[in-house]
């Protein structure tokens, strides 16, 4: 729950202007986790800001970022050098955002739902596998897009673009990447090739139904290429359906050129019993023959159950169960308290 | 002084909900400290995040941390990670905190005064020797615990839970580390055996005086040993009595099994008159035989003397003197400002 | 902007006392910058914390840094160990502030313009050949300075001392090192010997003048010399004028002793009109002969020049373009938005 500083309105009340502010919110949560083999604890504790202001013409601008993203002078990384949280400006043209943004289609569809008090993930934690295809995207909820916050290209002096703009029951959004790499402190020092990724989504609501359609490429470096290929795509299609309390997503993706996936599907799902939340998740990613031969592995499913009970105030009391096919990985299950604040 | 959001309270009172919060404080200091050779300047500044709420049912949560405590991406370490700051939830039932927590007997009992300005500590911050044996927990005017916030058991993904309960005079305390190291970034990661640390503690209280009693075990990793034996142990008998402005604490601890404490005992002194108080310390380690012959040391006693007057509105200034009887240490002292804000 | 949290002033009326606090500002920028090869996208966000107080008797006390800098445990960095940020005291004797201060010259006469949305540099971040001789103090719009934050002594546990007085048209400052190094965490610490570096400065102002003296001293290491010399000294001359909207900073300095730079000399210019505001700068450093020979140039010079267009309420749109006569570095530009929160 974000915290607004009232100083800031009692300004604008008194001053007639209106005043730029930085608000605090937080989370926290402790419980158990079992990792197939021992049950740990596990807590933590993150506080948020929020910078929000307001040009005099009426544009909105702003940023985010956590306190543990604040960035280091020594690693040169976080907030302060554009690879973690994000600024943003918009108005009636829509929202431009960089930093740690995510990438079109996820800013329209999101992921599955998370499951468990700390967003558990099966025990292919431990499966690496995946380390040297796309990063975490392939895991646990998240729906394997190839663009965005997954950190194949954003870094420090490394931000990602995101656009996005909606009128009435329509929703588009389109992100970019530079396609460089800042060697050094700043975005003015000598670059390297990088991959280039651009993505683009649109989405429809008619109803209690909204369906969308994304597009993903990652140009490869000069000379550089992935089974074959200097280049990797793919194509998502997504629905949400919201029957009364319960809320279904389902998701479809096809890889084309070099993208590792030949094909991903999954489906999430929600329901709402009074304090009481119920969760889960199960989806699939089919490897292409290429990637199949090169990974010894034809694809994987994971899925994922979960249920949290509300405690009002910002607390609730949450575990859950996940599990994949994937030789070597075991089913985790955790429970716990989160809280907001 | 911790500064609460005066916004939460507002909304509180207007939507009639206990909403959570996040307020904020800090410390500085500035002066000069003697290492034994030169004076050096030192200074910091810090801020600390409180966060707090209310579940419906009466519930009290939260947790805290320092800004410099947030933790990092890259060097996964801090209280986004379990590591440093803690998060409770307490009710009728007691307190229950996991973190990086004290033990159960540090809970309860605390240590010795700290002296000067910037919590001075005699020379033996050069003095190694003790490296090897129980880390911080054998310096300055830290009581030698054998658990907790040491830094012996707690790392990323690796906290301490800590469970306290109060009843009229009676305090109780119990402290427990899950014994395993989470390898990798998250709670569901692959783990291996660590040593397992569990404590408790209690303690009574009858007119101006408090006494209570601590007992800490450390189990070593099977297949480990210290000295001959798979486990450590300490129990420590600690007594409080404040007469008018005058509180004087006094403690003994006897170690047991692979401990290379065979005791230690120590008393701290603070007196305070108007402006100014008054504070020290003195203590006495005696290792085992086995230990003595390990580090050709027999024991060690460390002194602490300072003094600070206050100037009011959370500034005072604070200087102190302190030695060891140490070889290669050196008397230290200094002087300086401390700033609460 | 500021942001201070009410709470404390509540507290003030309703309890009489004068009370320490923490308040948040912020700011943030997102543009593209162009690195003399690619344009490159560059954003970040941050947040600021500034700390207050006043003591009974009047005296102010108070410190800040940013979130970014608020140190880490691991690295040993920050505010939280001295090496950022910065805490202070003043009353009617001065100021006295420890921590990343800048030195004695630069608190009076500061440096040239800034221009581009993310303080744009020349590409000389590329040229390596300053390393050797005075690290960031002889880059873009800076002053190269001798001593102060430009990170040449300052680090964990190593804050510099400085102080100033204003006393009606007169200001005076002076800055100290303690000239050793703190090995490990502690203050206390063992040390080993390192560059010491004072300096003096005096401003006096009259209309619309302003004009300022300046001495600098780094004293190497016992041992150590540069150049043939144990010592680096410098003079700078410093002036302001303001006429109407324009304001126009003007500087001399000159080396001696072992310092590379023989003399160099400098112009800013910063001019409002209506929202648009308009800077520039161009600066000239000449090395001495022995510098010369050693680095194979014998100086250089770095200008810039930009704009920015306030939008109101904290956010502005603003540009810039820099270049140097060096080999090896690019003319360099970028465009963005600026935030204020």
């Amino acid at each position: 729950m974000k915290k607004v500083l009232f100083a800031t309105t009692a300004l604008v009340l008194s001053a007639g202007f209106a005043s730029a502010e930085v608000s605090l919110s937080g989370d926290g949560r402790m419980g158990v986790v079992y990792n197939g083999d021992d049950w740990n604890f596990s807590s933590r504790a993150r506080v948020t800001f929020t910078l929000s202001g307001q040009t005099d013409g009426g544009l909105e601008f702003g940023g985010s970022f956590r306190a543990d993203q604040a960035g280091d002078s020594v690693s040169n990384n976080g907030a302060a050098y554009g690879s973690e949280g994000s600024v943003y400006i918009s108005g009636a043209f829509g929202k431009i955002e960089m930093g740690d943004t995510v990438s079109a289609p996820e800013a329209l569809f999101g992921d599955l739902p998370e499951v468990g008090y700390e967003d558990l993930t099966a025990g292919e934690g431990d499966y690496v596998g995946f380390a040297g295809l796309n990063g975490q995207g392939l895991l646990e909820n998240d729906i394997p897009y190839l663009t965005g916050d997954s950190g194949a290209t954003t870094g420090p002096n490394n931000p990602l673009l995101l656009y996005t703009y909606s009128a009435g029951a329509f929703s588009v959004a389109a992100s970019l990447s530079d396609g460089k790499w800042a060697m050094g402190d700043n975005a003015y020092s000598a670059t390297v090739d990088d991959a280039q990724e651009y993505a683009i989504a649109a989405a429809y609501t008619f109803q209690n139904y909204t369906v969308g359609l994304g597009y993903e490429v990652v140009d490869l470096p000069t000379g550089t290429t992935l089974f074959g290929d200097d280049k990797l795509s793919q194509v998502e299609l997504a629905g949400v359906a919201n029957f009364g309390n319960t809320s279904v997503k389902a998701y479809y993706a096809a890889g084309d050129d070099g993208n590792p996936v030949d094909q991903a599907y999954g489906l999430g799902v929600s329901s709402v019993f009074g304090a009481t939340t119920v969760m889960g998740y199960v989806q699939k990613v089919e490897f292409t023959d290429a990637a199949t031969t090169a990974l010894g592995l034809d694809g994987a499913t994971w899925w994922g159950l979960g249920a949290s009970y509300d405690l009002g105030g910002g607390a609730s009391v949450a575990g859950g169960i996940s599990d994949s096919d994937l030789d070597g990985s075991n089913v985790t299950a955790d429970l716990g308290v989160k809280f907001k604040f």
